[in-house]
């Protein structure tokens, strides 16, 4: 790259002097694909013509940016939070200024309460099994919970280096941590010929081949999963929860997509639920943290960071070192944590805003079941694509070409397959904008079939 | 620690196979006095007698939880963000919603204009010298600006490890930051004699040694300082710029107490504005971050976690590489930043909200400089303490014993000489509160006095 004027040969932090680790992060997240989409659109707006008037983004699970309407109930929480003269005025519902004062009044004691809130949450999804609210930490979203459990796992050098597994295709927070941290990276391979389900086998295979070159510590899960939109049967978290067990692995779920699932005869199962279930000889032994956001599900709250995760099974000592390592970067955002508050502990059926509450989370996840069954219709319809069931999340995560045709076609047209052999898009787009999109797909799709057979 | 029921001899993450620099992270703002602090409220609340009433926390810098108002206008815009149905509400000033309105759709385009916003109130500030908002990050807090900096710079292995020069006494994050990165932390001493000012030969002192045994890579300064409460004077800042050219040094700028100035004679200097007046010899070639946030100044909004970096100088690859770095965390808290903007967006004259705000900027910022001289005259009234004037930001950091027969009585008394020798306080509970801290602090010195000698 150039530099403007003047040469800086001599300066201290240079492509050479830099953490070689930071270079390792890839993420594409916001790739030179966003960035030209970024640029396209300020073309567009300034009155550039171009052969389509807009730009649809299908690359992010930011709910709100993709029209998505904030619940009502935990807006007004949070504005009688962030100004508590509000609890004055007779617009705001009293249930809402009965949430905004305990949790102001919780805020100024500590996070205690929203952490209790938290326990009881969880208590009531796993259906009454216990939770020690000293096993919650309050995070900065889930990302923050998940790269500090990560830092805590990464030791050794060499073979002796840890080792993490992670799904390909993948969230890539995970392979930017681990790039990060220096630690491994081990891959295993989700079964698109099987809706993307979880293989033990695969898991076996790639941690076998792993123990050549480090030690494999932790085994991450993302259920529902991103980006391939699959749900995990109740039979294949057991078999991944005795795999744990027997190859002896930390096991980290990230169940950020819990209350996001659609598909006839799927349904969410927490790890933390199954594990109890399967008794004293696995809920006593297995390491596991598990963990939750307010940025997804029906809150879509990306911007608050709300976020926690649940410990089991952790060593006394090491959570003492975890609570002093999340101590150093201080407390995660307050409004966040009020938010986190509302998410766990929502109206009840006796509170004014109930009503409200529950036909707006219906609507919203309805709405999302909706263009999730949408996606994978239309997707289906194109002759050369296959589309799994989004069964859960918000993504899916098609294929062009299902035969080895499709990947000379790629080679002959000199583009790299990996920008659209298979690629992630998200089914947040409003239902109309989405329609526009997959029509898009489709005709580019079949364009490009023409042209290159 | 014993741990309750079974054994879990066998786990997977442990002392033993934890990231070894986590261990290494010492954190004293939530450590075992503050855990005893808070278990004694707990007690005293549950209505066990003590030989006193309260517990007055003079140990964090959390203004709002100390008593200290926050700002008005700050607070409406932020519950209007929260929940945009209040922009029709006659109760909230126009400049409020108009702020508001222009965060919302910002938020929704991306946080240029937020950037932009930052960048103006850096020209203002310096004087008119030019920003860039390209040059400006967003961050969760000033705590990760120089987290995430410090981990861009760390590198090398052996005596090419990168080392970091950090002021004794320090802020701790920086040291657990060190510890957790694995950096050689390379301490300079405070001049305590001088008003703890920073002292050239001091810092060449400490580098000549440091050399020795690591790669020196960077200088931070923290200027209003946290926690012995030193202004630096420009000439000050003038020498360490030509050190930090002379050695090759990066400059890490920690200004987040900027507003936060009181004695007579003391003014805020930004690093930026004396770089770039000594001209381009300086201010094209030594690399400069420096650090902002919403936590302290009139402020006090540390819960939002707003705050913001500015580089300059930075190699542009790198610069590259710090972008990646930062959108694999996702955005700062949205909140935050819409505080950010309105701090540095502030009521002008000739808006509704203009005399309220200075009026409560005011206030503030003379009741801070009232419990700073407050502070400093009651403490030094006491024979053998000694404090320094606590020229700006909202600690001191008195000593007891001017000579070293008060070392001798430390040491008879037992007690470990760190936890009392020399100590560090906010100045920020209310002034009724400090006078009481005060008086039993005078107490209990005179009584340690009388036992001991
Ligand atoms: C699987 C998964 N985990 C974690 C995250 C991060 O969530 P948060 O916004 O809570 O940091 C995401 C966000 O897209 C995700 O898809
Ligand atoms: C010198 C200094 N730097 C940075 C910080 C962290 O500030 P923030 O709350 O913006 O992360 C503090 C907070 O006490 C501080 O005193």
């Amino acid at each position: 790259m150039a530099q403007n004027g003047c040469e800086h040969s001599e300066r201290v932090l240079t492509m050479d002097t830099m953490n070689p680790n930071v270079k390792r992060v890839e993420y594409a997240v916001r790739g030179p694909i966003v960035q030209r989409a970024v640029q396209i659109e300020r073309e567009l707006n300034m009155g550039i013509k171009k052969p389509f008037t807009e730009v649809i983004k299908a690359n992010i699970g930011d709910c709100h940016a993709m029209g998505q309407k904030p619940i009502t109930f935990f807006r007004q929480v949070l504005a009688l939070c962030s100004y508590p003269d509000l609890l004055e005025d007779s617009k705001f519902p009293e249930d809402a200024k009965s949430r905004a004062r305990r949790i102001l009044q919780a805020i100024s004691q500590g996070i205690e309460m929203i952490r209790q809130d938290v326990a009881r949450y969880i208590e009531r999804r796993d259906g009454g099994i216990t939770c020690d609210p000293d096993n919650i930490y309050l995070s900065t979203g889930a990302s923050d919970g998940i790269v500090t459990m990560l830092k805590l796992l990464v030791s050794g050098e060499g073979v002796s280096r840890t080792g993490v597994m992670i799904s390909i295709p993948q969230y890539p927070l995970y392979s930017a941590a681990l790039a990060d941290l220096g630690a491994v990276q081990i891959s295993y391979y989700l079964d698109e010929d099987n809706c993307w389900s979880l293989d033990i086998n695969e898991l076996r295979r790639a941690l076998q081949e792993a123990k050549k070159h480090c030690s494999p510590q932790a085994l991450c899960i993302i259920n529902p999963g991103n980006p391939t939109g699959q749900v995990q049967s109740r039979q294949c978290i057991e078999d991944v929860i005795r795999f744990a067990a027997a190859e002896k692995l930390f096991l980290m779920a990230d169940e950020v997509y819990q209350d996001n699932v659609y598909a006839e005869g799927s349904k969410f199962h927490s790890f933390k639920k199954v594990l109890f279930e399967m008794g004293p000889e696995y809920s006593e032994k297995v390491e596991l943290a598990s963990f939750h956001s307010t940025s997804k599900c029906y809150m879509g709250e990306c911007g608050f960071r709300g976020g926690y995760m649940e410990v089991i099974n952790l060593d006394p000592e090491v959570k003492f070192q975890l609570t002093k390592l999340v101590s150093v970067r201080l407390c995660p955002p307050v409004p966040g944590q009020a938010l986190l508050d509302v998410v766990v502990n929502p109206p009840q059926p006796d509170e004014p805003s109930y009503d409200t509450f529950i036909k707006e989370r219906t609507d919203t996840l309805a709405t999302l079941a909706e263009k999730a069954s949408m996606t994978q219709e239309i997707l289906n319809q194109v002759p050369g694509i296959k589309c799994n069931p989004v069964q859960g999340a918000m993504y899916t995560f098609p294929r062009e070409g299902t035969s080895s045709r499709y990947v000379l076609l790629y080679e002959a047209s000199g583009r790299k397959r990996h920008l659209f052999g298979s690629w992630q898009m998200t089914i947040l787009p409003p239902v109309e904008k989405l329609k526009i999109v997959l029509a898009k797909i489709k005709e580019f799709h079949q364009h490009f079939v023409e042209q290159y057979s």
